[in-house]
Order: C-alpha cells, then structure tokens, then sequence
C-alpha cells in the first residue's frame, strides 16, 4: 500500500481543512431576524476553531468507497459537526463542567449568558438534523427514474438513523451519563472502555458509517468500518489521558493535568501511562490492519488515521 | 356538518387519549444498561401528566386524509411530545425559569439534579429523531413494489423535514428565543404574534402538517392544513394568556396570575382580556371556516379543535 509523504499529507490536510471549512460555512444559519441572537451564539461556538476531525473522516470515508456527490455528503458533514459543537457547549455550562474556555475562546454562556447557551445548544443539535434531511434535495434532484431515487432514499434513511443511534442514549449521550456517574465505587476496565466507546468512540463511528453508507458500500464493509471506527475513537481517546498526562498546557493549547487536578478517572490513571500507550497501539495496529483488508483505498484517509492516534497534542 | 355530542366527545377523548398512551409506552426507552438513570428521567418527564394534544391532533389529522397505517404515524406521535417534553424540562431549568413544578409533580432538575435534566432533556430531543427517523421501517416492510416504497419514502422525509424545521431556529426555539428577548423596549402587537406563531403555534402546525403529509394530502390540503393549525396555535396560546388572568390555581392545576408576577408581556396585558377574547373567537372561526372547505370530515377532529380554543384550563 502507498503511503503519503509527511509534506504531501500536510498539504492536502490543509486544503481539506480549508474545502471542509467551505462546506460548514454553507450550513451555517444566517444571522438575520427576529431570533439573530441565538443564531449569532450557534455560529460563534461553531467556527470556534474546531480541527473537523468528526466531517474530515466522514467525507474520506465517502471518498473511499467512491462517493462523489457533496450535495448529499455535505450535509451530513455539517450535521456531524453539529452535534459534536452542541455536545461542547451543553458540556461548558456551569451545572456541567463549568468551563469558562474551549480552544482558547470564551465559551457560549461566558459570552452570552446560561439561558442563550443552552438554546444554542439545543438549537445546534435541531439544527443538525434539519441539516441532514436536507440531503434528500439532493437525491430527489439527482435521480430521474425511480430506482435510483429510492436507492438514494435509502442510504439517506439509513444514514440518519446512524447519526440519532451514535449521538442519543445508546451512543454520546450514554457516554455522557456514564462519564457523570463514574467514581471510585463503581470502576473498572470494562466501565472506562463503555464509556469511552460511547462518549468520543459513537460520533467517530458515526462519521466514517455515515460516509461508508452514502457512498453505496456494501454491508459488509459498513460492518468493518464500523470496527475501525470504533478502534480510532476508543484510540484517540485513550491519546487523550496519556497527552494530559506527559503534555504541557502550550502544546495542548488547553490546561494539561487537568484530569488528574479534577479527579477524573482515565485510562492512564487505572493502567499508567506506558500501559495506556501500549493499547493504544495494539488499537491503531487492528484498525490498519482491517483498513488494509478492503479492496479500496484512500491514502489521506490512511494517513489521517495513523496520525489521530498518535498525535502529540 | 355532523357535530359530536357532548357525552359522545367525553367518551370518545378518554378511548382516544388511552390508545395514545399506550403509543407512548411502546417508544419510551426501557429504563436498563449502563445508562438506565438518564432513561428513567427522560421517562419520568415524558409521563408527566400531558394532555397530548399535540399527538392527538396528528393522528386525527392522519385519519382526516384516510390515513390508517399506526406504525407510520406512532412514531412521529411519540416524536412530537418528546419535543415537546424536552423544550418543557429545558424550559424549567434554574438557569431559564427556574420552575420546580410542573403539573403538580417535582421538575426534572429538582429529582435527577440539573447536569442529568439537561442532559434527559438533550436525550429526549434526539430520541425524538431517532423515534421518528424509525418510521420508515414501516414503510419498508409495507410496501412490495419499488414506486410504494419510494412514495413512502418522500412522505417521511418530508414529514422529518416539517418536524425539524418548526421545532428548530425558525419555529419553536426562535419564540422561545424571542420570549426571552421581549421586553418593555421593543414589544408590539406584530412580535408578540410572531412570537406565539413560534413558540406555541410551530408544533402545533408541525403535528397536523406531518399527519396530513404522511396520510398522502394533496400539497393545496396540507397548506389548508397549515393555516388552520398557526391559528388554533396562536388562539391557544391567548386563551393560554386569558386563562393566567382569569383562572383560579385550583381550576388550571398551576399558579394563576403568574404571568403578572413574572412581569411577562402577554395578549391580555397588551390588549386586555375582552380584546384578547375576541381575538380568539376571530381565530377559531376562521379555522373552523377553512377546516369546513375539506372534502373529508373527522367529526372528533372539528370538535378538538373547538374545544382546545375554548378550554377553561
């Protein structure tokens, strides 16, 4: 399999960044009207320099498999980074972490109240669906005879029972809960890996399945991509403690040791740094090593991976 | 037209409001797993005591147009209180109106704490898609033929799409929105209705639209459809507004005069109580005027819609 040169990667990681920044910008809401506050406070969370990992792989993904139509992938581009946006700034808000800055901005309700936060929040999340099934235009538009269509229908469907499945109770949500409900009394390797798979794994999964789906891959495929997926999320999680951990606040552009000063059980606390580390690994080894089991490729894609999981910050 | 008797009404409401529930009931997420305790508060607001108007208008507005298939539109029933259910727990929030009861029972946040009603109140929202977004199961299973299905298909996504789009920016979380924002500065007659267009008005017209569009109503239907419900919503919400004023907390089951203690800029501050009557009677004629130029009839329907602008709670 070809691998990418480390310059060549940076460079197309840049104008992807750059076409994917596009995209969102489509689907943002105008601030205009009678409600141009709450709009102003969705936009304002989210451009908040978000790295669009969640649309970066749902896009490759497509691109895998053959998708070429961004009338029907933008969408759901937009509506994955949505809900990722929304879940941040429910997450900030005083009755949950109390955190007054994300990704060195103030956060929503520093910046425009508890009240409007909220509502943006929710407003986000809404938002994200009536995103998502606006792609149907673009399949009704497209198809002139009616097998196609409804083949379009379908992967639409079932694309947007992906995206309510990984984001609700059974998914980020779940994660959600079970991250506020975890304490000395009741964890365990099991629990953290749960937890982990619901909480970043189930948006991650969402992405590259929603992708895989759009694009027509058959079941099989979905199924192994979902796999990945949930190896990737589960990775770069576990990525997360161990940065915490070993990483300065500059590098991290967010407080390091913050896991520790709140407590917070993590993988690299329960099994130490190199243990964590080490799993990682054996998680990054699977998922390329199931990536490398499909009869496609996609360089970009290939590479994104590798480096998500063995990012420095 | 035929008009149901009294008694007749009575019977029929408790047979329909019964066969509801147990809708409800079938879509309520089982309170079990990892996960179980935000389960149980989102199953605990959605079982508070709703009158479920907004269900029981699209499933009579579904019969209306011959609309017959309960696997179709159950799901989209179940959606439109989680809707609703959500926007009430947000609503309650400290941060918001900061309500410890709500139909005689203990709020959300007060039982679960805050961090897990905002987070049930997130869920219920999603579920609400999910739910929906499941309807198209039926219409898989249904239909043999390809042109079936793919009629099936663009009804749901239609029907997804009204969903959204009136509990979003541009429906009830705009009046919301826009509520929060009214003040003594910049109210008038003109906000005030677009206000209540959104605020109460968009779920009202959200849940006979989706249950005319999923019945198969012709477009120049659903847009008749469309005009009668903003007015029953909009008469609603005054009667909602007189009934502050002239109710006594034991008639409403909920604090009278709150709207003068809270300061809050209604139809009967604005107009007083005489004005903001006939403005309903203005309302409801026009609706039942237009509701009369349907072909159909669904006797229950006309006398639900009488009853919902001249409820005396």
């Amino acid at each position: 399999m070809k691998t990418v040169k480390p310059m060549e990667y940076d460079l197309m990681l840049d104008e992807r960044r750059s076409e994917i920044e596009g995209i969102m910008r489509r689907f943002m809401p105008e601030e205009e009207g009678e409600t141009a506050t709450v709009k102003e406070a969705m936009n304002y969370s989210f451009s908040s320099g978000s790295k669009r990992i969640r649309s970066m792989l749902m896009l490759e993904t497509y691109r895998l498999f053959g998708g070429t139509d961004m009338e029907l992938i933008g969408p759901f581009m937009a509506a994955i980074e949505m809900i990722h946006t929304y879940s941040l700034v429910h997450d900030d808000l005083p009755c949950m972490d109390n955190d007054d800055y994300r990704r060195g901005k103030k956060t929503a309700h520093v910046v425009y109240g508890e009240a409007m936060a909220l509502l943006s929040g929710d407003a986000l999340l809404n938002y994200a669906f009536e995103t998502a099934i606006g792609a149907c235009k673009a399949a009704e538009g497209k198809s002139a005879d009616a097998s196609e269509a409804l083949t379009a229908y379908r992967r639409i469907m079932r694309a947007l029972g992906i995206l309510a499945e990984k984001a609700g109770i059974n998914g980020m949500i779940g994660g959600q809960v079970m991250d506020m409900e975890t304490d000395e009394s009741n964890i365990s390797l099991d629990r953290l890996n749960t937890m982990y798979n619901l909480k970043t794994g189930a948006l991650i999964e969402a992405s590259m399945m929603v992708g895989a789906i759009l694009a027509g891959a058959v079941d099989e495929d979905i199924e192994r991509i979902r796999t990945i997926s949930a190896d990737i999320g589960l990775a770069f999680q576990i990525r997360d403690d161990i940065l915490d951990v070993t990483g300065s606040t500059q590098e991290l552009g967010k407080p390091a040791h913050s896991d520790e000063k709140n407590r917070k059980i993590t993988y690299a606390a329960l099994l130490g740094v190199d243990k964590a580390g080490e799993e990682v690994d054996k998680l990054s080894r699977r998922a390329v090593r199931e990536y490398e089991e499909f009869a496609y490729n996609n360089d970009f894609l290939k590479e994104l991976i590798l480096r998500l999981i063995s990012r420095k910050k």
